[in-house]
């Protein structure tokens, strides 16, 4: 199945009681030091602090009831596990969140404060794979995968498509990727909406980058940048969409970015994630391109440590 | 002149076309919490980031023409002297601000930011006035007290005011207390309208607290605490009419303002500062006060020193 513009139309009807609306937020002052109109859409504000609740909630709230006895299960060290968690427990669904065990205790705990069941794993690929396969044979548990679904994809969607009714005339659309899922389903939005798109990507995390200018996906690397919500490389049927509908994939490095977040951090006085403050450093780092737009910013987390800030 | 609640709506008018009225946050997590409601009043969107700006707009949009031609004049190390530079700028005026050398870079650069004349002095009481004087004898400009001024209370108390309409059915509200301004002006505003009002303030500068229980004003201390914006003692003006109509100082350690901060920052992403969490830190350490009301808590500001962070 390829996920299209009507999905998210679905999704947002079967979103809505599930997650909050968010709002968008301005400041005259970083419009004055961008050079153009900026709107943020504010998914730090989101139900679990991230974009994630969207997708997360449309794929459990379409699932039939006998899968939801079942539960779900999907691997995660970021904000996807947490997000899972709780959309299942909106049905009363069991969740099992396979995660690395070097991940943060900050998520993990997230995850369990959802009632979620944090289920520990070496920090690898094959043993993450391998212990998710173990649980969903153990449970019959259905698999919610963290980026690379129509699901998933069409729930993410729905943010850029408030975005686009709450400011009339927007003219273009940055958003973060690292798996693709947020990107991929806000392209399908533009596209129906006439809005030009763009990714924004950490310089030490650039694989959507590099796929997109070779046309070949990048499909293992190894990523060094504090923006930790982006490391995954790009999903297969994000890249597709991304291929057809994204006008340019940009870098920041993580000075820009840290730089950007401390403007969003100081002058707007809103607490938001590096892997968010990648959108507005290649806003900043590319005026030319943006100069007297209305320019959508996704801003999709604000889950931070505050014991480990790059101030 | 006494200042009252007709003052405070003839503030209201005044101010309106130099403030934001600001938005009030809510937070079903941080509700569980504390075992009420609580209902934000976010003064850390406020212009210049604190509640300051309602204050210095409403003594300088007072002023005559002739008195603007002079210009205005204070000491401060906080939000005071960037909310005057600002507020004058609206009207063109000069703005001198006498300014301990020992004041932080970034509260320097907020007031030359606007526009404002930062005047270094020595950082001791007297050298602050002498400085003071010195500015106001040379130009002949307008002195605008930080705090204790019919002027700045009436401004101050448009906080309140806006927040009584925002949140019908108000029971209580907690305000941040150092200078007294916003206390004495909230205090007006819950006398006319039926709302209980309580100061907060940090144990390590518990000045208003001491001259509450006692009836006699300390007007001087050695303020030991990281709620930089709360360290003087209460005004005069202040002073009357906190006691005549606060129904209680309550206390807050540093630590307990720090985790009270830290809750805010990672719940509702919004980055306030340490003098404004002292409002809900007595909150959470008096849960019997407030048990099942619904609280408004004034949240007076955001600047915070991003290198100089108390995690």
């Amino acid at each position: 199945m390829s996920v299209t513009y009507r999905d998210i139309l679905s999704a947002a009807e079967r979103i809505a009681s599930g997650v909050h609306r968010t709002p968008v937020l301005t400041s005259n002052l970083l419009n004055e030091i961008a050079g153009c109109e900026l709107y943020f859409k504010s998914e730090h504000l989101q139900k679990a602090g991230a974009f994630k609740a969207r997708g997360a909630v449309n794929a459990v709230f379409a699932l039939s009831e006998e899968e939801l006895d079942r539960g779900v299960a999907t691997h995660s060290s970021g904000n996807h596990g947490a997000a899972l968690a709780r959309a299942a427990s909106l049905k009363g669904a069991s969740a099992y969140i396979v995660v690395p065990s070097n991940a943060r205790k900050v998520k993990q705990e997230a995850i369990a404060g959802y009632g979620g069941e944090v289920i520990l794993c070496e920090p690898t690929l094959s043993a993450r794979e391998a212990r998710l396969q173990q649980v969903i044979e153990g449970t019959g548990a259905t698999f919610i995968h963290p980026y690379d679904s129509p699901w998933i994809i069409a729930g993410q969607g729905t943010a850029a498509l408030e975005l686009v009714e709450q400011v009339p005339g927007l003219e273009t659309l940055v958003a973060p990727v690292g798996g693709g899922g947020m990107l991929a389903g806000s392209a399908l939005v533009c596209e129906q909406t006439g809005v030009t798109i763009f990714g924004a990507e950490p310089r030490g995390a650039d694989d959507t980058y590099r796929s997109f200018i070779t046309g070949e996906r990048v499909t293992s690397h190894v990523p060094d940048t504090i923006c930790d919500g982006l490391l995954t490389t790009v999903g297969e049927q994000n890249f597709a969409i991304i291929q057809r509908l994204v006008s340019d994939v940009l870098l920041a490095s993580d000075t820009e970015t840290v730089e950007a977040m401390r403007l969003v951090w100081t002058r707007i006085k809103q607490l938001i994630e590096p892997s968010s403050a990648v959108a507005l450093a290649v806003i900043l780092a590319n005026p030319e391109v943006f100069a007297g737009q209305k320019v959508g910013v996704m801003v999709t987390g604000g889950n931070v440590d505050l014991e480990d800030l790059p101030f």
